[in-house]
């Protein structure tokens, strides 16, 4: 363990000076991590605005761009592999802007070692995801690392895509009265990975939800453009994006806990495992915070559209305790559901 | 090794099923690894136009679009770090589409364990070598992968920017009669990296010329928006850079071996390890294609530029043996300049 006197980042919840994997979970590690060491290190303010995608002026347009790097274990799990992930993961973050996603970059690090015919079926996948999110990968870069350092595969996809005229989506305009919705059931992508990660069995076999966004709020922005909010609740779940959101916005958000669909195997596994649905991860769905006035209309655009066909109201954004979200408990009581410190599971995309 | 019989991708050169070191290099291997692999499974056509940058139609703009992955090993060496390298090489692959960097993505792989004031440390790096490029980091994301894994630190950017009106930049714009111009001294970077890792010394220290091209590019632009092409040399080196051109254009290169500027401690060095500078790696020089006409013009105003002041130049662009680098000796013969197969020294960016 290095001497903590050689410390020199002012990170109040390590657990020493050095990385941990919940700087990767997506939670308040990563918070820190950001708000510590790189937005202090870039200089600038685009990067505090924690929407999942910049938002840019370029060329007389409204520029979204957004990167996510991909090292999921194992490459290949129920429902997907690190290439459908990743295509789906960077195309949903443009969307969760009301952007489409128009070109894709992809950057292999590749292991030495690694067989050739499983970087060919994950390039495939990508290829077939992007097609389709009806995204073109335009440019690309692939680095080979010593046999024994990195795992086979990682990739990382960055996007670019337009934000449509009149659309202005970040979590800051969360207003009390907006009613949030999640468009379909949680879960599913952390616990299909955990289980081939684990050689764990629930019965039934869970697949991921990996699935692109685009089309999905393509079609709620059909009925508004006047949404607030959107968000993919990934890492650190539905909870880590709910915290996310108040915290931005400075508003409450009460989530009534038996109204959010969590599957009944992924409950099963949930339990067995010790895990809270709320904080496990999702690749294709969203949570959105809609004014009152849409919400009944833009529900049932989202529930006649193959990815929000098991939408569903889960909670609404209140005036009172700004910045913390609020559980309405099956049994009528209330709990905090605090922004996750790191992750459950690390490692699911 | 893996049962040759399961092999399914059609790749030549390959050893055997499995990535090699060589993937990687920026040579025919990674050249073979696009062709075979990545385009057929992103099916289309942008990725085979072989520019450092991709050029796309977006709402009005042509936007140029570039990514790539560093996984230099060690992660600080003289002149740099990862941290700057990874900035400017995002910025110098704008740059050679005559696009000046708007915004970059970061996105980081770190390995559990690594000190946060390395990390620290890389994107204060980073932070300063943007603001010298004069591009905004916009947006980011960070992993974790468990200790063992990864080595310390990986970090992919992509970036953004615009091509001005009238301005066409790319490999396949070589045109017999071109004036071949490189803009400094070749070498440094390679075996700046090389010297730290093997822990070599060779009297003086040797640098690496990592820097930000946009602004030279930006004055060249001054003269005559008519350059045919830019390339910096990166992996690979000018030899492989010229093959490309070469190859993408169906012209012939001849190259005057003699009046390449390989510094004195590069050459010693190069002599030493048994490596050719032509092949050596740089991370803050180009190559550029002139029109005869505007030759003088352009030596001079890049001459004028701090990260031109070295400029020479080493060839021209010739009707005969398209596709193929010829070298003209110091002794008055000549030799072919291949693309190199892999790379002389792995995970030199």
């Amino acid at each position: 363990m290095p001497d903590p006197s050689v410390w020199s980042c002012p990170a109040p919840l390590r657990d020493g000076p050095v990385v941990v994997l919940g700087h990767g979970g997506g939670g308040a590690l990563s918070a820190e991590l950001v708000s510590e060491v790189f937005a202090p290190a870039y200089g600038n303010e685009i990067l505090s605005g924690l929407g999942d995608s910049a938002i840019l002026p370029l060329g007389g347009t409204r520029l979204a761009f957004s990167t996510d790097a991909y090292v999921v274990r194992p490459l290949f799990f129920p429902g997907g592999c690190i290439g459908d992930l990743a295509v789906n993961g960077t195309v949903n973050d443009l969307a969760m802007s009301g952007a489409r996603a128009a070109f894709l970059s992809c950057a292999f690090i590749l292991e030495e070692g690694t067989e050739l015919a499983v970087v060919e079926r994950v390039a495939r996948a990508m290829g077939s995801a992007a097609a389709a999110a009806g995204v073109v990968v335009a440019t690309g870069d692939t680095k080979v690392v010593d046999a024994g350092h990195g795992d086979g595969i990682y990739v990382t996809t960055s996007g670019v895509g337009l934000v449509p005229e009149g659309v202005d989506i970040r979590p800051q305009r969360a207003r009390p009265g907006d009613v949030v919705v999640v468009s379909g059931p949680v879960g599913l992508h952390g616990v299909a990975v955990l289980s081939v990660r684990e050689g764990l069995e629930f019965g039934v076999e869970i697949a991921s939800d990996t699935a692109p966004l685009g089309g999905l709020v393509a079609a709620m922005l059909g009925v508004t453009r006047d949404l607030h909010v959107l968000r993919d609740p990934t890492r650190g779940g539905v909870a880590a994006s709910l915290n996310e959101i108040a915290a931005a916005s400075g508003t409450g958000v009460v989530l009534t806990e038996e109204a959010v669909p969590v599957p009944e195997p992924v409950a099963n596994a949930c339990g067995f495992l010790g895990l809270d649905p709320l904080y496990v991860a999702n690749e294709g769905r969203l949570i959105a915070f809609v004014p009152r006035e849409h919400a009944d209309a833009v529900l049932a655009a989202m529930r006649a559209h193959p990815q929000g066909a098991g939408a569903a109201v889960i909670g609404e954004c209140v005036a009172e305790h700004p910045g913390m979200v609020v559980a309405r408990t099956r049994l009528g009581g209330t709990r905090v559901v605090d922004l996750p410190v790191g992750e459950q599971l690390p490692r699911i995309c």
